[in-house]
C-alpha cells in the first residue's frame, strides 16, 4: 500500500510503499478516508518536533485520520462504520495513564504519538489500531472526520482552562484567539456555538483581502491585526478578555496573554515555540497575575472524551464553516500541494479513498 | 481610643488617637485583641501598595485581627465571642461579588480592604464591622487568632491550583515552597498536615543558624539555600515538584516556577512584586507550559469560606508550630519592635487586649 513518510528533518514528504498492515488481536483493520494536514505536520518535517519510531529512520506522517472499517477482526466495532483513531499510544504495554482514560496527561517516555513521535502516522492507505482507541462518528460526518482531533484539542483546552476558574463562579463574556490558522480559526467557530461569549476577538497579521479574515468577520467576530494593535494594546483599543486561546506558537504571546487577560481571566497555551529568550516586564506580569487571580494552563494532546465531545462540536457546526474551512482535499498523487499551501489555504486534506 | 496608623509611603507607623467607633445597624462592637503583622503592611508603610481612605491623609493599619464581641448590637453574635474579621469591604453598598460570596473576585474599584486599600484597618483598640463579615473561632485559639487570615490565603491558593488541576486525576506527592517568610512556612507548615504531600521543600536564603530553616527540618521538610540551587535547578538537584507555592513578590521566581514543576504540575502564585523586567528563555518555558500541561495561577485575598477552613487548619497545627511561627507577642508601646524584626523573628502580632 502507498503511504506519506517524510525523515524528520530531513526534506519533504514523499510517497512510499509499504507492506498493508496484519492487524493484530483486538485491531480492526481501517482503510484511510482523509488524514488532515496541521502545523505539527510541518514541524516534524523540519525536525522541530516528533522522531522517527525507534530503529527506523522515516515516520509516516497523519494523526487526523478519519477511515471505515474493513475487516472488524472479532472486535465490537463493525465492517463499513467511519471511525476516527486517537493518537497516543502506550509505547510498552498499558500503563496508569492509559489505564485511567488519560494518555493526554502521560509524562515523556510513557507515551509514543502517531504520526509525531515514536510511532507510524495515520496516512496510508490502510492502519491498524486497538478498537479502544477508534472513535466511531456518523457516516454523514466522514468526509469531515479529520477535523475530529483538531476540536479534540480545544474541548480538552477549553475543559483545563474552565476547570481552572471553577472555584468560583465565572462567567466569561470574550475570549480572544490568538492566532489565525486552522486551529485558531476552528477554535473562533466554536466559540461562536458556546453559550457567554458574545464579543470574540482573532488575532493574525495579514491584509485584506484575506480568506481567514472574511471567515472571522463571517463569523461576526472582530478581526484585529497585530501589526496594529500588538497584544498588550489590546485591553485599551478593544477590551480586558476573559479567555484567550493562544495558538501560534510565538512565545512573546505566551507572556502578553497575562496582560490581555480581564481580571479572574485564564489563558489556555497550545503552541509549541523553540527556544527563544527575550526581556520580559516580569514585576508586572507577576504583579497582574497575582493582584487580578488570573490563570495561564498548558494543553497538549486530548483524550477519547475529548474526541467524544468533537464528534458532537462537529455535528453542530455550521455547514459553511466547515465548506470555508477546508480550502483543499487533495489526492494522493497531489501529496506536496496538501501540504505547500499560500494565503488562500485555511485546512487541507489527503485523500486516500472514496468517501 | 488608640489605633496605629500610617501614612502611606511617609514614614513609620505611629499611635494616634481616634474616637471609639460607633456600630452601624447591623455592626457588633469588636474590641481588639490581637492584629498580625505581615508583609503587606510592610508594601504599605512603603508605598509601594495600598492608599489611605478618600479624602484622609493617614490609614489605620492591620488586617489581621482577632477581637472580641463587646456588644453584639442587635446581631446574631453573642457578647463575649471571639471573631476574626474578613478584609474586603464594599465601596458603596453591596456589589455582585460581595452577594455571591466571593469579595476576593472583585475586580479593582469593586471592593476597598481593611488596613491596606481606602479603608482604615484593625489596629485600633475597637473596630466594628457588619456581622456578615466577622467568622467566629473557638475561645481557646483566640491567642492565634490572627493567624487565621495568613491562613486563609493559603486555603483560597490551594483551592484555585487543585480546581486547575480537576479536569484529570492529580495526585501530588512533593511541594515547594517559594520563600521563608511567615507565610511561607505557615503554608509550609499546612502541607505537612495535607494528605498526598510526601515530600516538602522551602527555599530561602539565609545561613545556618536560622530560625526560620530549623522550623523547616523540625517540619521534616528540606531547606534549599536558592545561593546553591537556584529554581530552575531544583529539578536535577531535588525534583521537579508537582506543586510551587510563591510567596516571595520576587518576580523572577514567578516565571521559574515554570521549570521547577513536573509535568501536570501547578505553581501558586501570591507574591505583589514591583516593576521589575528582565530576560527569560520565553520559548522553552512556553514549551514546558504547553506539552507537559502545567499551570500557573495568582491569588489574592480571601472569602468568608477559606476563612472558616483556615480555623480549622489551625486547630489542627501542632502547639509546637504556632509556638516557634509565633516570635513575639508585643504592647502597643512596643510597635516599633512589632514591625521591626530581625533574622530571628518570624511571626509578630501586637496585642490591644488581654486575651
Amino acid at each position: 500500500m502507498r503511504a506519506i513518510a517524510v525523515e524528520p528533518g530531513g526534506g519533504e514528504p514523499a510517497i512510499v510503499e509499504k507492506p498493508k498492515p496484519e492487524p493484530g488481536p483486538g485491531e480492526p483493520l481501517v482503510r484511510t478516508l482523509r488524514v488532515g494536514v496541521d502545523g505539527t505536520d510541518r514541524e516534524v518535517i523540519e525536525g522541530h518536533h516528533g522522531e522517527a519510531p525507534d530503529g527506523e529512520d522515516h515516520l509516516v506522517l497523519g494523526h487526523e485520520a478519519v477511515g471505515v472499517v474493513e475487516d472488524a477482526n472479532g472486535t465490537d466495532l463493525e465492517a463499513g462504520t467511519v471511525v476516527v483513531p486517537t493518537v497516543r499510544r502506550p509505547p510498552d504495554g498499558e500503563t496508569a495513564y492509559f489505564e485511567r482514560g488519560e494518555p493526554d496527561m502521560a509524562p515523556d517516555g510513557e507515551y509514543v504519538e502517531r504520526g509525531i513521535v515514536g510511532a507510524h502516522g495515520f496516512m496510508a492507505e490502510y492502519f491498524t489500531s486497538p478498537a479502544e482507541y477508534l472513535v466511531t462518528i456518523p457516516g454523514e460526518l466522514a468526509h469531515l472526520g479529520f477535523l475530529v482531533e483538531p476540536i479534540s484539542i480545544t474541548e480538552k483546552a477549553l475543559e483545563h482552562a474552565r476547570a481552572s476558574r471553577s472555584a468560583f463562579e465565572w462567567e466569561p463574556e470574550s475570549a480572544l484567539v490568538l492566532g489565525n490558522g486552522s486551529l485558531g480559526l476552528i477554535t473562533l467557530a466554536m466559540f461562536e456555538g458556546t453559550p457567554g461569549y458574545d464579543r470574540t476577538y482573532c488575532l493574525g497579521r495579514r491584509d485584506r483581502p484575506d480568506p481567514t479574515i472574511a471567515f472571522i468577520e463571517k463569523l461576526g467576530s472582530t478581526y484585529i491585526d497585530s501589526r496594529e494593535t500588538p497584544v498588550p494594546e489590546i485591553p485599551e483599543t478593544y477590551e480586558a478578555v476573559d479567555f484567550v486561546y493562544e495558538a501560534t506558537g510565538y512565545a512573546r504571546h505566551a507572556f502578553e496573554t497575562i496582560e490581555a487577560l480581564a481580571p479572574n481571566g485564564v489563558g489556555a497555551l497550545l503552541g509549541v515555540p523553540d527556544d527563544r529568550a527575550f526581556e520580559i516586564d516580569g514585576g508586572t506580569l507577576h504583579r497582574e497575575f497575582v493582584l487580578h487571580n488570573k490563570a495561564l494552563v498548558g494543553s497538549v494532546n486530548s483524550n477519547r472524551g475529548h474526541f467524544e465531545a468533537a464528534v458532537e462540536t462537529l455535528a453542530a457546526l455550521p455547514e459553511w464553516v466547515t465548506d470555508e474551512l477546508v480550502t483543499g482535499v487533495f489526492d494522493l498523487e497531489s501529496v506536496g500541494r496538501a501540504f505547500a499551501g499560500d494565503d488562500t489555504t485555511i485546512k487541507t486534506a489527503i485523500e486516500f479513498g472514496d468517501v
